[in-house]
């Protein structure tokens, strides 16, 4: 399928800076997928394991979903019918949500609906505290009045979904408070370069949260649906499970990573620092048209060479946003992808089209919103 | 009177080493009661001070209580019978109390007996955890097994005393990683010298068990009896409390600190590092005897001179454990002192007659352990 080889293509960061590649906190610098998986042993995402998923989303199917760890041990719990946990997390900081985040709620639901035992959307309320500078009432007032509604309108069902706060889970912070006599500081400036006493706890309470479902389920494995940039806290979560094994018993959690939308002038990633480059959730269609309409695509110097040579969709941030978020249908996505390529389809097409499902998203994302609040209302979280 | 002068004389240390003064995790390094005073601000127990407390124990009336933070503030308290409260902790690692946990235990029973709102008794099993290498499980074992019926042992009154985990207690677990976000690395450094992720821990948690109580009684003031190498988590506490006056609104609560009991050998604290120099409690009869008749005292060169010039009790290791630990009535100490001085009484003497009460105290201590235990086995524990 044509839509598979294309998902191989790399798109190149244009702002490496230095070797530290992947940061959780800030600054991306990643600047080539392949490296990151080599150097930190990331399995890549094959065609064996595309087949062993059932109904693969249009991320994996696309390689939008790129690797893994673990991974296969999932698709053995999935065909097996055994259980197996998924988690993720809502950083309650600002009030918009991420494309990235788009693509996190994809796989969760993924794996929710391919038999996950137990979901689990957290709250990282007290991370916000410790990393943020946000208090834990302003942190949980943006979680119940915009995050997790807005999770919800973005499709997480809340009937199959368990819900936790952080500061309300005595477990998490417990294992978290805990895991700080298992490593030393070398080993956390190694994975997060400099660190804050909030970067510690902050880094203890991701690996305590992805572990806490097996307290639950002991010994059942785990799948944790990230952003590459998120990586670090992987790796050191499957440190601590290795320096805890005689004390607490857990297993590491599998985790699947998706690449990073690219930001609208085609650097790696979408930041938030460079607001015209940057497509959030929720946006007003006249600044979706704007943004979208200067975006960087893989369009010829002319008009006329364009129609001779053909687009190159593989460099198009458009036609990654179709790819990523717009596109459902493999079959429409590889006809543009032919199209752009014999030349027949030109750039203000795709930016027409890119910017009408973009703003329908917006506006289904809106109306869902009230209904939404007034679930959470009713939420019933975990405290324990 | 005569032992209120005395107190005043400070014993000196004989391995100061460098300039930072003291440290709640390991090695002691004060060589000056005074110096530590002047320049960690912290206020000496005056005269004054000691007249607006009701009833002073023996270690205010003889000054090995030699300062305090906001002492006066509890004073008021108990004077106008308003609320306040009293919490100390154990930390459950070895299995022997060390002479200063008598000190601390008979302070903080003082306050309770003043009229303490609530007192509290927490086992620190999570900062066992983080930063003596012991497992949660272990911590908890020792804590039920010996810690908290030894406790008991030594006079804390079940009946009148609020315990707690700290692995169970949410609200201490959530206070310290929320404070880490309100702290630097550079400002535990200066506190701490070195740090580890489970220092950095500690420290937290300490500050949000002292700030905890006022959850349940805001805005109340409280008092915590301390030893002097626990200053430094004051001092953070303090910190934190400036630093979120907004967000969290709590007090400082006020500090006493008693010295430390000195070495068997004259060196300024006993340390399980030197065992022959240090009673804990258990010991056997044989072992106390042993290692007082081999302690420093203030005695002369020979008994000649002993008789002529008198002994020297302001040097005399045996005549500190008389007054911080082995007699009760201060006319006792004082006629002892004065025998002393005068040639009257001779070193032999005192030992064993030290040797003799501090038998008594280990089998009194025994002799309560068994019914001690039962009870712990009846104790509710503050769960939240």
């Amino acid at each position: 399928m044509a839509s598979q080889r294309r998902a191989v293509v790399l798109i190149v960061a244009r702002d490496v800076r230095h070797e530290v590649l992947v940061d959780p906190w800030g600054a991306v610098l990643v600047d080539d997928y392949v490296r990151v998986m080599e150097r930190f042993g990331l399995e890549p995402f094959t065609d064996e394991l595309l087949k062993a998923l059932p109904s693969p989303n249009k991320l994996m199917r696309r390689r939008v979903v790129f690797c893994h760890r673990d991974l296969w041990v999932i698709a053995d719990a999935i065909r097996r019918r055994e259980p197996f946990y998924v988690l993720t997390g809502i950083m309650p900081s600002a009030l918009k949500i991420h494309l990235g985040t788009r693509m996190v709620i994809e796989n969760f639901r993924y794996f929710q609906e391919a038999g996950a035992t137990e979901a689990f959307l957290l709250v990282a309320d007290v991370e916000a505290v410790a990393t943020r500078g946000i208090t834990l009432q302003e942190a949980r007032r943006r979680a119940l009045e915009f995050h997790i509604p807005a999770w919800l309108a973005m499709g997480i069902d809340p009937d199959r979904t368990k819900f936790y706060f952080q500061s309300e889970n005595r477990t998490v912070l417990r294992l978290a408070s805990c895991f700080s006599g298992r490593v030393t500081m070398a080993q956390m400036e190694a994975i997060y370069g400099e660190v804050t006493p909030g970067k510690v706890i902050a880094a203890l309470l991701d690996a305590a949260d992805v572990l806490y479902p097996q307290t639950r389920l002991p010994g059942a494995p785990g799948v944790i649906p990230v952003g590459i940039d998120q990586d670090p806290h992987m790796r050191l979560m499957r440190d601590i499970v290795h320096r805890t094994k005689a004390e607490f018993g857990f297993r590491p959690p599998a985790s699947v990573y998706h690449k990073f939308t690219p930001s609208l002038d085609g650097s790696l990633k979408m930041s938030k620092s460079v607001p015209e480059s940057c497509i959030e959730i929720p946006e007003d269609p006249g600044s979706v048209e704007r943004k979208i309409w200067k975006a960087l695509t893989g369009g010829r110097g002319s008009l006329a060479e364009q129609r001779a040579k053909g687009g190159q969709p593989e460099k198009c941030v458009v036609f990654e946003l179709f790819k990523q978020h717009l596109i459902e249908d493999d079959r429409e996505l590889d006809r543009i992808y032919e199209e752009c390529r014999s030349g027949a389809r030109i750039c203000g097409e795709c930016k027409t089209y890119a910017t009408e499902l973009m703003v329908e998203l917006m506006e289904a994302f809106q109306a869902r919103m009230e209904e939404a609040r007034a679930i959470v209302k009713e939420l019933e979280f975990i405290r324990e």
